[in-house]
């Protein structure tokens, strides 16, 4: 968990202007159709054909989004990219391309630009996307990263917030919570070695809650399926910022309300037992907790018999009139107004 | 020039998570047709038809790219757009959309990312360009800006810096060294101001290079001329790191070489009289002084007709065969190989 600070490091001045951005590039090469021309001009070139693009970006701050005392840089590059490919997938559109944008002080290390590299192209292999630019900068303090995706879809099928119906399912893939448990398990065990550097970490039963906060994927993987299901989303978001904060999003912007049922919301297993060690309350955490990186989708009630087999997908409540409002229906049959927390107010993103 | 401190500011933590980028980006419509849905979902949704795509990406820090000291924040964010518009006519490309991403201390107030915002406003206003994303975060130290802009253009147009040939002619649009005159001006006031505050700075001489360093303007007009003049260039880039690098650019990647004559290149008579002031050598400045952000390219020779009476383009030299190499013919007529310095080494960008 805790960075070996005894290996040989290479200082970045030593690569000179224009060396640094070729050594930490050279191993990507671009697999899209659509990659005319990537890293190595003023500008990428693409053609998407007869296909429209989408285009998100997110902006990663040292000390607000990530503790690199817990944080190794390769899961950092990796995270980096997952956040804004999840933002493409929940367009329902295939990611295609990315530029990455960092801006490091000189208390970096080569070796350690190196590994955050390593976490990109491992997620760009994975994922199939091309690193096509960016920018590389030195920052007076820490680490700040910036990253852009873009991907290709048909305007028949992109999903937006806007379209949800009142009647509609409300469905979520994956289960919630784990990624913020996660960080509070490592927020623990950073404690822990503060007081006693000499113990070691005993993270055995919170390797599924460790790896949602280090390692996210973005649902790709969900996208296909619903390809394969032959359906489309009548509204989609990825849930980052915590289940209540995107319902929000939803509501608003398709001006319907929801209810939302607690005992249907999917918990991991290791989310309900981390919660008792921890005494927080699960819906809680899964309402607010954020950066599950799952997508949280609205589905026209036709399309339930597609669906209910699959594993991958929960129901979790349906959409109403807007004058119903959007509520939680709690275990005991109560309703309860939703309202947004997110996992961190300001310190989190205002993204748009 | 030095801020007014004494007005009555807005906390950024008094609007909320989401509050601050709708009020920043309220003002800002869509006016591209490539544009189906700016801010406001998981992503922008693109439809460029049968254009092809440009995409290009900078980071700006406080403190390496900039001094607020000095830099007025609406300045800031019509620069901040000018060096990414800059990229995409490098590829004689059209600029349509940009996305704003900005990490800001609590230092800041409402009233300065209102400032800050009202200069992207006006950029995109001047420009053409819709602003259809970005990302709004908190940063423990500084003001730190990403910009990605976007721009279309036919493959057969596209100019890529890789296309140059021996004998083409080497050109570049207005005059050069003025923006990096502009910020010893600007550094000299600063220091004067620190040791006498009631000190009003004397910047009468100067309004020209002043300008270039604090609004510079990106050359849309040249890839409009190169359209009207039915000229496309073999080779282009945007002289954002000063001629020497920018050359050496395009030779590399075009195989070729180049003569490069001295008394050719376009200084504006501030640049000169400023130079002499300094004690500098205008030919330096111009080599190396960086952000002019002109338009540097080669043009075949059977071009040359069509611009030779044009104002906004001077012939300053020629390609030719790699095995000559890269040669500044001095106005002594000597030739002295051309290195590239860049204007703040490691401190400056290593752009990809």
């Amino acid at each position: 968990m805790i960075e070996d600070k005894n290996q040989e490091k290479t200082a970045l001045s030593s690569l000179g202007e224009f060396g640094l951005i070729d050594h930490l590039t050279k191993q990507f090469t671009d697999k899209n159709s659509s990659t005319i021309k990537g890293i190595g001009d003023d500008a990428a070139i693409l053609d998407f054909k007869n296909k429209s693009v989408v285009l998100t970006t997110d902006l990663l701050v040292e000390g607000v989004h990530f503790d690199l005392s817990y944080m190794p840089l390769k899961h950092l590059g990796y995270k980096a990219v997952m956040v804004n490919l999840s933002d493409v997938y929940a367009m329902n559109a295939n990611a295609t391309q990315i530029t990455v944008s960092i801006a490091v002080s000189n208390r970096f290390s080569l070796e350690a630009l190196e590994a955050f590299y390593e976490g990109i192209h491992k997620a760009a292999e994975v994922y199939g996307v091309d690193v096509v630019g960016g920018d590389t900068t030195s920052s007076t303090t820490g680490l700040m990263i910036s990253v852009t995706a873009l991907g290709e879809v048909d305007l028949e099928t992109v999903v937006k917030r806007s379209g949800a119906k009142a009647n509609d399912l409300l469905v979520v893939s994956g289960d919630l919570g784990g990624a913020y448990l996660g960080l509070q398990v490592l927020e623990r065990e950073k404690e822990v070695f503060k007081v006693n550097p000499n113990n070691q970490p005993d993270l055995d039963g919170y390797t599924y809650i460790i790896e949602r906060q280090l390692k996210p994927e973005a649902r790709k993987d969900i996208v296909k399926l619903l390809k394969d299901l032959e359906v489309v989303p009548t509204s989609m978001i990825d849930v980052s910022d915590g289940l209540s904060s995107e319902i929000i999003h939803l509501c608003k912007q398709s001006e319907v309300g929801c209810d939302l049922y607690e005992d249907k919301i999917p918990l991991d297993p290791q989310v309900i037992s981390t919660c008792e060690e921890f005494n927080m309350d699960s819906t809680t955490v899964a309402l607010n907790g954020g950066e599950d990186y799952e997508l949280l989708m609205t589905i026209s009630q036709e399309d339930f018999p597609k669906i209910k087999a699959n594993p991958n997908l929960t129901v979790i409540g349906y959409m109403t009139d807007s004058s119903t409002g959007m509520n939680l229906v709690t275990r005991g049959e109560t309703k309860i107004p939703i309202t947004a927390q997110g996992w961190n107010a300001m310190s989190s993103d205002s993204e748009s």
